[in-house]
Formats: C-alpha cells, sequence, structure tokens
C-alpha cells in the first residue's frame, strides 16, 4: 500500500496516495464523471482524481466496448488516477442490478481502473438492526469474494452497518483485517440528506476507529463543502461529488457556509470566475445548459478551495478553528460538533500535541478539544504541593504578568501553616481550567486565546476542574476574583503572613515541564539539584539545561517543551520504563538509526502505543539499547500500522 | 442628499449613495489609491469607488498642477466616483500637515472630487480624556468651517471623540445636525490593529446610534475582509482598503478568517484568479513587484467577495448568522460580539422582525439576537391565562408534534381547580424560551433552529425567562422533561382528571397572533367572535378572516404573521390609538396615498417612532384620516430622518 501522512492535525491527515495513473494528495475530492456524458473538463477546475461508474459502463454495450479495447483513461478523457464505483448505487436506488460482484470486480480490473470497488450492500439508515447485520453478511463475504477474484487491482471495501455503531466498528475491524487499500464509509447520503450530522459522526467515528490508520477512507456521497472540514477532522481522506454537477443543474450554488438558489441571489457570493463575470441577473438569463456549465465551475472552485483550505489548516495546526466556524453553517452541524465530546479519548491520541497555530477559543465546543483534554490528563502527572494559591488569568505568560496579581484573597477550609513554604501557584483561567505557573509558557498553555467574557459552560467545566484539584491540597488560598468567577465557596479573608512575593523557581519549572511532557518523575530523572540553567540573554526565558559542558535538554521557544540533546535522551531512557517513549526498530534498520538517518515504518517492530505524533521518542533495537532519538512524525497506533512512509524524525544517532 | 435604503436586517442597509461621478452600491469597500504611484487596474477587480489623499495630491507640486488643470479623476485615471482624504492621516502619524482646514476643503473642491473630507483631529484611543475633549472641540471647529468654505462639495465629517463612548456620541449628534453627506468614524486603525475588537464596537455603536439614519457611515481604515461583517452589522456602510496592497506588499493574504502569510502557504486558499494559477511555491518564486500584484489582486478579490456576500445576506435577512461565523475568527472578536448584547434594544429597533431565512441558532451569542429580546418583549402583549402547561421542544411547528407530547407531569405549587378549563400550553425551547402554542408559527419562532443538545447559557437564560413568565399564572403544571432540563422545583406528580388532549383553539389563535403582532387587544380589535376562519385546503392552516363577506386580514404562511385587507386597516385604525402604527402623510401626498401609490419618506411628516421595517403600518393624514396601509421599508427613525427613497410600500388606498 502506498499510502503516506505528511501532516496531521486533529484526526486529519494531509497525505499522499500512490496509484498507478499517479498520486492522489489527500484529502482529496474525486468529481463524479458519468461515463457517458462528461462534458465539463474537471481537471481545469482543480481535479486530480475522479470517480465514475463501473456498473453504467458495464451494462452500456458502447461504453464497455471502449473500456474494454482503450481502458477506462481513454474511456471518460483523462489521464489521472480513476476510482470505480460497482453499482452499490443503482442496488440501493432501485434494488437490483444486473452483474454479480465477482463480474464487476474482475471487469474494473480489466479495464484499467486505479481503484475499484466490490459490489457491497447499501443498507440504509434506521433499517430494523436484523436486516442490517444480514446485509452486512453479504458485504463481507463478497469483499472477501472480490479479493479472490482480484489480480493487481487496488480494492475499496465499503464499511456498511446502517446507523449501528458496532455494527460499523465489526465491518470496520473485520475489513481492516483483510487486504484493501481504500475503505469507503457508505450508505451515508440518506444522513447527510436529511441534516442527520450528529449520526453521521457516530457512523464515521465508530468506523474510522476500527479501520487501520494506514489506509485512506473515502465519505462516500459527501460532495457538499459545508461537511468536509468536520470529515476530514474525524479521519475522512476522501470525498466524492456529484453535487457539483447536480446542484448546479438544479440552479443551487455550493459554498462552505450552505447552499444558495440562483433565484434568491442578490450578488456573486465568491472570488471565482464566474462569481466575478457574472451577476445573478445575467446567470439567470443565459441559457439552462450554458448556465449549468457556470454553475458547476463556480461549484468545483469553491469544492476545491475549501479542500486546500483544509490542508493548509491541518499543515499549520488550525484545523480545529476550522472545523468550529464551518460548523455554524448549521445548528444540526453545530449538534455534531458537540457530539464529538464522546470522542475525547480517541481524538486526544491522535491530535498532536504540539502545533505552529495558537488554540482559539470559539465558544463551548472548544471546551471539548483533545488539547483541552490532554491537559487536564497531564496535570495528573504532577506532584501536589502543601499548599495552592488561586490566581485569576491575567495576559500571557502569566508569570511575567505577575505585577496584574490581585491583592485579596480568602482561604478555603484552613489555612494554619504559613503557606509560602511550600506553595504552588495556578492560575485559573478558560479553557485549560488550572494552569501551574511554571508550565505557563508550555504549548497550548500560553499560545491560546479566549474571550474575558466567560460562557457558563466555561464556568461549570473550570468549577468542576477545581473542585477535583483542589483536593490534592491540605491548605487553600484563593483570589477574591476567582471565587468570584468559578463559584467557589470560601471562608475568611486570608491576608498573608508576610508580602506576597511570587518567584518562579526554575529548578521547579524544568522538572515540571518534564514530568508533564515526559509522566510523573521525568523531570527527577532528567535534571537533578546540580544541573545548569542557562537562559536566553534577549528573552529571559530559560534555553538550555546542561550537566557541567554536557548539553541535557534544550526548551524549545515556540512551544516551551523540551527537545533532548544526547544526554538527556540517555537519562529519559534509563528512567523511563520499556516500552515508554520507545520506537522499536529492527536489526536491519539498527545501523540507519546509529547514523541518525530517519526511522521508516516498515523498519518499526514495536512502539509505545501512546506516543503521539511530535513527541520526542527513544530509537531503540530490540535488546532496548538506546540507538538514537527523534521526534516522531505518526502516533504510536499509525507508527505500526503504517508500512510506507516515515515514522521518526532523528534528531541524533551515535548513542 | 442621495442615500437610500433597499434593504436592512441588523443594523445594516443594502443602499446607494449618488455622486456626481456614478452610484455607489453600498456596503462599499473603497481601495485606497496612492494618487502618486497607481498600478492596479482596481475597477477591473471589482472597485466602483475609490479614496485618494488630497493632502499628498496637494503637497506635490506635479500632482496639485494635474489634479487642479485635469481633475483628480484623470490624475488618477478612475472614472468613477472618488473620496478623498484630507491629511488628517499625516497629522495622524507625523503630527503635523502644511495646510489649513479651509484650504485642503476648497482645494478638495477645485479637483473634482466627489465626496471631500475637512482636516479633523483623528485623536487616538486610550489618550487622557482632556485631550480627546480639545482636540473634539478643534474637529468640530473644522467641521463647521468646512461647510462654510464648500459650495457643491459632498463632504465627510469624521466622528472622533477616542475611546469615550460619550464623546462619541455627543460628536456624532453634533456633527449630525449639521449639512454632511457621509460620516466617517475616525481613529479606530489602532484598536484593529491591537485587536480591541470590544472597544471597537463600543466606539461604532456609541457614533451610529448618534448619527443620523439618513447619511452612510464610513469605518475608517477597515480593510480586513475578517471585521467587515460585523461592522455592518452595527450600520457601517463604507470601507477603505489601504490593506489590500499593504498587506501584499508584506507576503499576506486577507482572508475573512484571518491572515495568511505566504511563507506558511502549503495551498492557496480561494477560488480566485491568482489562488487557482499558482502554487504557495511557484508564488515565492516571483519576483517581488509581480508577485505584490497578484496577492494585491487576491487580496482584492476576496475583500469584494465579502462584501457581496454580506450585501447579499442582508437581502436574504441572514446578516447575524454570517456575523457569528466571522466573529469566530478571532476569540477577540468573539468577545465583541458578545459585548453586542449591551445594545439589544437599540439593534432591535433596526433589525426587521420577518426575515426570508430563518434563525440559525449558532451558540450563546444568538441568544443575544434582536429576536429573542423582541419575542420576550411582544410576549408582554399576551394576557395571561388561570392556568398555563409548559411542553418540551418538538418537532416544529410544535402544534403540528402533539402525538410527540410527553406523558409524565409535575405541578408547581398547588393545582387545585381542573386546568383544562383556561389552560395557556407553551413549549419551552432554546432560544426562544417560552412559546405559546398559538403563536407557533409565527416568524421566527417555527423558523429556526438549535442544536438539541443545549449548552449552559441557553439553559441559563431559559430559566431566567420562566422564572418570570410563570408569575403570571396561579396553576402551573410541567412537563418531566422541562422542569429537569430548566432545573425547576416542582411539587408532586400531576395527574390530569381527564385524558389530556391538547388543541389549539382557532380564534385564540388569531388573536393571540394579533396581540403579539400590534400589541394588546389588537386581536379583539381586529377580531371578534363572529369573525370566518378560512383555511388552506392543502395545508390545513388559516389563511383568511373574513367578517361576513368582506376579508379582514390574511394570514401570510411564509411567516405566520397577518397582512391587512381593507376592513383590517379600518378596524386597526380605530383601536390602535394615534400615533400607533401610523405613518403621517403630508397634503401633496394624500391624494396618492389614497390611490395606493407607494410613499416616500420626503412627504412624511410624523410616524410611530416604534415602526419596524417590514411591518404592516397604516397610512393617514394630520387630521389621522386613514388613507391607505401597507408595509413598511425602514423604521420609525429612518422614516422620519430621510427624505430621499421609498418608506412604505403602500398595499391599498381608497379608504
Ligand atoms: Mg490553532
Ligand atoms: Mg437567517
Ligand atoms: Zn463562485
Ligand atoms: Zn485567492
Amino acid at each position: 500500500m502506498d499510502f503516506e501522512i505528511k501532516y496531521k492535525d486533529a484526526r486529519g491527515r494531509v497525505g499522499t496516495l500512490k496509484t498507478p495513473h499517479g498520486i492522489i494528495k489527500t484529502p482529496a475530492l474525486m468529481p463524479v464523471i458519468h461515463p457517458g456524458k462528461q462534458t465539463l473538463p474537471v481537471s481545469d477546475y482543480g481535479a486530480e482524481v475522479v470517480i465514475t461508474n463501473a456498473y453504467l459502463i458495464y451494462k452500456n454495450e458502447d461504453l464497455r466496448e471502449k473500456a474494454l479495447t482503450e481502458g477506462v483513461h481513454k474511456l471518460i478523457d483523462f489521464p489521472g488516477p480513476i476510482v470505480t464505483d460497482s453499482g452499490s448505487f443503482q442496488l440501493s436506488e432501485y434494488g437490483d442490478v444486473q452483474v454479480s460482484n465477482r463480474e464487476i470486480v474482475k471487469f474494473q480490473e480489466k479495464i484499467g481502473t486505479d481503484i475499484g470497488t466490490s459490489l457491497d450492500i447499501p443498507t440504509p439508515p434506521s433499517v430494523k438492526r436484523e436486516r442490517a447485520e444480514r446485509e452486512l453478511v453479504i458485504t463481507l463475504k463478497r469483499a472477501q469474494e472480490a479479493l479472490e477474484v482480484r489480480e493487481e487491482l487496488m480494492l475499496n471495501s465499503v464499511v456498511q452497518g446502517s446507523t449501528y455503531p458496532d455494527l460499523r466498528s465489526e465491518c470496520a475491524q473485520k475489513l481492516g483485517k483483510m487486504d484493501f487499500q481504500v475503505h469507503p464509509i457508505g450508505a451515508v447520503v440518506p444522513l447527510m440528506e436529511s441534516y442527520r450530522y450528529q449520526e453521521l459522526v457516530e457512523v464515521v467515528m465508530s468506523s474510522v476507529t476500527h479501520l487501520p490508520d494506514s489506509r485512506p477512507r473515502h465519505l462516500m456521497g459527501a460532495g457538499h463543502p459545508m461537511i468536509f472540514a468536520l470529515a476530514v477532522a474525524m479521519g475522512c481522506d476522501l470525498f466524492d461529488s456529484a453535487a457539483y454537477i447536480l446542484y448546479a443543474e438544479d440552479d443551487r450554488l455550493l459554498m462552505p457556509h450552505g447552499t444558495l438558489k440562483l433565484e434568491n441571489l442578490y450578488e456573486m457570493p465568491c472570488s471565482c470566475e464566474v462569481c466575478t463575470s457574472y451577476t445573478p441577473e445575467e446567470l439567470r438569463q443565459i441559457d439552462k445548459e450554458k448556465r449549468t456549465e457556470l454553475l458547476a465551475i463556480h461549484n468545483l472552485r469553491v469544492s476545491f478551495a475549501e479542500m486546500r483550505l483544509i490542508r493548509q489548516a491541518i499543515v499549520e495546526g488550525s484545523l480545529w478553528e476550522l472545523v468550529e466556524q464551518r460548523c455554524r453553517a448549521h445548528p444540526f452541524l453545530l449538534e455534531a460538533l458537540r457530539s464529538l465530546k464522546n470522542y475525547s479519548v480517541d481524538l486526544e491520541k491522535y491530535d498532536p500535541p504540539y502545533k505552529k497555530s495558537a488554540f482559539f477559543y470559539t465558544g463551548p465546543e472548544s471546551l471539548n478539544r483533545p488539547e483541552v483534554y490532554r491537559h487536564l490528563e497531564r496535570m495528573k502527572r504532577i506532584p501536589f504541593s502543601k499548599s495552592v494559591l488561586l490566581l485569576p488569568r491575567s495576559s500571557k505568560p502569566y508569570s511575567e504578568r505577575l505585577y496584574e496579581v490581585p491583592q485579596k484573597f480568602y482561604s478555603i477550609g484552613d489555612v494554619v501553616e504559613n503557606p509560602l513554604g511550600d506553595m504552588q501557584v495556578t492560575v485559573v483561567d478558560v479553557p485549560f481550567g488550572i494552569i501551574p505557573l511554571e508550565l505557563d509558557q508550555v504549548y497550548p498553555l500560553a499560545q491560546n486565546e479566549s474571550p474575558d467574557d466567560y460562557d457558563e459552560d466555561s464556568i461549570k467545566m473550570v468549577n468542576g476542574v477545581l473542585q477535583e484539584y483542589l483536593q490534592g491540597f491540605s491548605q487553600i488560598i484563593v483570589s477574591e476574583g476567582v471565587a468570584e468567577t468559578f463559584g467557589l465557596t470560601v471562608n475568611d479573608e486570608y491576608i498573608f503572613p508576610e508580602p506576597l512575593k511570587i518567584m518562579v523557581n526554575d529548578h521547579k519549572r524544568i522538572k515540571m515541564i518534564a514530568d508533564y511532557q515526559f509522566g510523573t518523575g521525568a523531570g527527577e530523572g532528567l535534571f537533578n539539584e546540580e544541573v545548569k540553567i542557562v537562559k536566553s540573554r534577549k528573552t529571559g526565558k530559560i534555553r538550555h539545561v546542561y550537566d557541567g559542558d554536557e548539553l541535557i535538554a534544550t526548551l524549545r521557544a515556540s512551544d516551551g517543551v523540551f527537545v533532548m540533546a544526547k544526554e538527556g535522551a540517555r537519562r529519559l531512557h534509563r528512567y523511563l520504563p520499556y516500552p515508554k517513549n520507545r520506537v522499536v526498530v529492527n536489526e536491519d534498520a539498527e545501523p540507519f538509526a546509529r547514523e541518525g538517518k530517519s526511522i521508516f515504518a516498515k523498519f518499526v517492530i514495536n512502539c509505545d502505543i501512546d506516543i503521539h505524533a511530535k513527541e520526542e521518542v527513544l530509537i531503540v533495537n530490540e535488546q532496548d539499547q538506546l540507538l538514537a532519538f527523534g521526534k516522531s512524525i505518526l502516533n504510536g497506533r499509525e507508527i505500526l500500522d503504517f508500512n510506507t512512509g516515515q515514522a521518526v524524525k532523528t534528531r541524533k544517532g551515535g548513542l
């Protein structure tokens, strides 16, 4: 299989899929081409791959002859990758097709399709469970049969199971174990047509979580740009659009924020060549055929622009922001977005912990983002002090704005000892809840923005976080503002025994960052009391940590986390028990790893399943000897599942 | 003054502004043209009006000569409307200009500017109040002076006052009384540059609320499409963009969702000719001059597309939805959007009560929309029954989904009498809170969508609404779901004395709609017990109400409100006290009104200040004789302020 992931954000991937007729850049939109009557040169408008219907070719004598003798690429006059569908759509529409599964698979191979499809049963949403189960058995049998028939053909195998998440998962898991190249998620068009986006989320999530990460997923029949960003964030890589032409025929314009009817247009809505050359009135006057063509061009332009914008968002790490904007297009999309909170645990594993762009709070849904869940989980890695002082938000980074600290405090419970001896100072803020001052420069705790005017969901969420967090301390002091804003019940005003001077201890800071980044105790393992901390002359921020002359690690300025030097890698390796943070390579790769060459997925024989993309990882052999260290490109599951592409960008070998 | 409003939404207006060199369609974006070095033919990319700097022309001998002899249109090679700035920008940048106010105003008149500007003092944000006051005096003096000097020249007069809302209001009010044609809102660039959008909202709202509605407002220096939708929704009509070229020179791309740096681009983000012809890498390789030109074209295309989209949104009544999407571009824009709740009373007066498009809930901010505030205010027009039954949301319209009514109820307080005799059935839903079943087809109570999964702000808001509403009833019964969802404290389970059968009484329905639409008692005034109700055969919904053979009113299917017939107008006129719902025309217009001709604003001598746009209004003479009736195009304040354009589209005269 020749699918590779280049960039990741949320569950989305920017990747490449190799086919006999060329490489597809994913996420990709595949315009649907009718084999008999294609008119629009879709590649002129951005198509790099198209999809057409093998069953329609098969059924029409002329088309069949031409396809068999000259190939499907000649037939539809498209030189790039062609995906063919098998007639399942006709099966779902008309209840019957005049071809067998074996026959249509063989046919697709013969006409030179790049990626063919077996004849699955597209079980619609909301059917009785019994029917969904019965049809699933047939779908799975046909998948097996298709494999037996095909020779070189790359094959789609469609995930079915109606709206039963467990059936979707079961189907995905079984198909994932067979030798398919792409997995469409089928029979979701009725959900999209009736705005049942929340159920769409259930279907997609229960499928993708059980499909191999190393194969692209195709959300079948999804051709409206409204849905692209959300679907990509859930892990969909391919989309097909008949919508561009169907909507055009119906005088409707696709937009990422919805559909516009030409009859209601007062102005043209985008910057494409159609919208900048015609007024709505002019378009309404043009004859039907030409008008359909022009609207189809607009629809393609808008759809491809959206796909490019999504790829751009993945590369820069702003896909969640784009999704959250797009999901305002319809309240049921917002509902679907809100339902992603049910998948936090899974999404957190795929979402990279460090991104180029800041975390923007766009509403209560942002509270459910993986970054927030991850932060609260990682906070559990940090040991508690005896006392805690809770401060309100200020500008960021908080520890550089301590002159903004208010002067009125309250105690919660008794404060009998002087707290200043062993006191954790923690800022309370939305959306991350609790931010120890020592972590205030770690991504995304510094690199986020949210409105000053908190919404009720934020207040409730932070209140819940505080209730749990405060149980770890025996003495609690809270600023007046925090207590009021987040509804904490306080005792008396608390007056500190000496003037409050808050300082962040550098040693405590580096240890806490290491614990937060690698797990409880990692700070102790990396940095003993003797380490030397070197700060930037310009910014005054910690840059390097040395043991004598030997560099242990560098604190990366852009996101405030540690990048290992050789000594740091050795210490981490000593401290973290196998297989924690390890990527284990086979014997063949060992010499390359030692030389500092990057690690390809096919050489990896084991790894820590909990590794995220963009994390600092240790590269070891089967005997757990440290060979090198580097930055993961994929997460642990992906590293294990992939057999192509890079898994780790090695920083240094020779250890 | 030749400014006319054609369509309205929120505080936004689609209008036309006549100038000596052509008509400007507003909201409009005016690209800034440097008089000495314009290269890009901005009209090719959508510009219908441009702005240039009269001071720069004045100061340069060559330019001045050419402008004085050939005119500014020839000088910058633009045949359409040209606005000129006076040097205030230079004053704010360099603290000094070498021209007097009188001189620069005269100069602008001489070179044939369409709209000139006096030399105001652009007081920056956050200066000491004393300075803001002192400079405001000068600004006002110069405004007066400019009027004395000008002959035919249309004149801008800039609202200043720094970040003091009361000074902005004072300035706006004083300038509004003088004979200016356009009002820029000045010195806001520093706010936009530092993302101080909430303060921008304060400045703009405190200005527009005190400016005449009949003059366009220009948000000076606002050239980033991120801000256009919000600014238009607050009542801004004109924007100028130097950003298109400045950002291009700096290798940055404008987008409605923010700014992209070319160096970070992996894909081109839009569907313009630049984004569809080049890859980011190709653009990075092109020489600086050509690259700047291409990026400037993208920036113009995106900015004009956004402006068209905004005009489209106003026409279809979806401007709030667009604003709420755009304000997710940055958390401080979201904060600004949230701060609009401070202006609900004002916004409600301008926002039309009936729109072509549905109300889409996009987040807690939607709770602050004028539609919600208006509904809760209009609910006060409806008399209370003895008992109330609260039902949970179902599909809409609720009264057609009564089979979904749950079966478990609780009482709040005592229910001693059989409630079924005089019971109001009210649905509890987000975002409108309380919807009597009788109103369930009135816009926007039927024409809205919101997620099933309520956020905490919605719950809190509805709880507050219920607390107040329930005080009007002596017996309260509530479904289990409503009590649980909205945190109502209930007594015992309530079992109805007979099986609950909910039916909506047609007479109660039409009276309640009339009360809701026109005020308490209007239902009684329009429809006595003898009226005949005629329903649609197809839909079963009420269509017409007759008195014998005489049509009183028609219930409009699209939005469920009454449109008067002659008899209805007569009854409303008898029932509603002067000047309620009246537009009073002068003697000249009386015969035209009687003939059913539409009413132009210049003939209106008085009107009910509380009229909204798109409402049913009575057209009377000074003796309050009913002449005609129709639909308002403007609201009461606008009707009084305007002297051009239509005020009322007359339905029928001859009364
Ligand atoms: Mg981001
Ligand atoms: Mg709407
Ligand atoms: Zn277009
Ligand atoms: Zn572009």
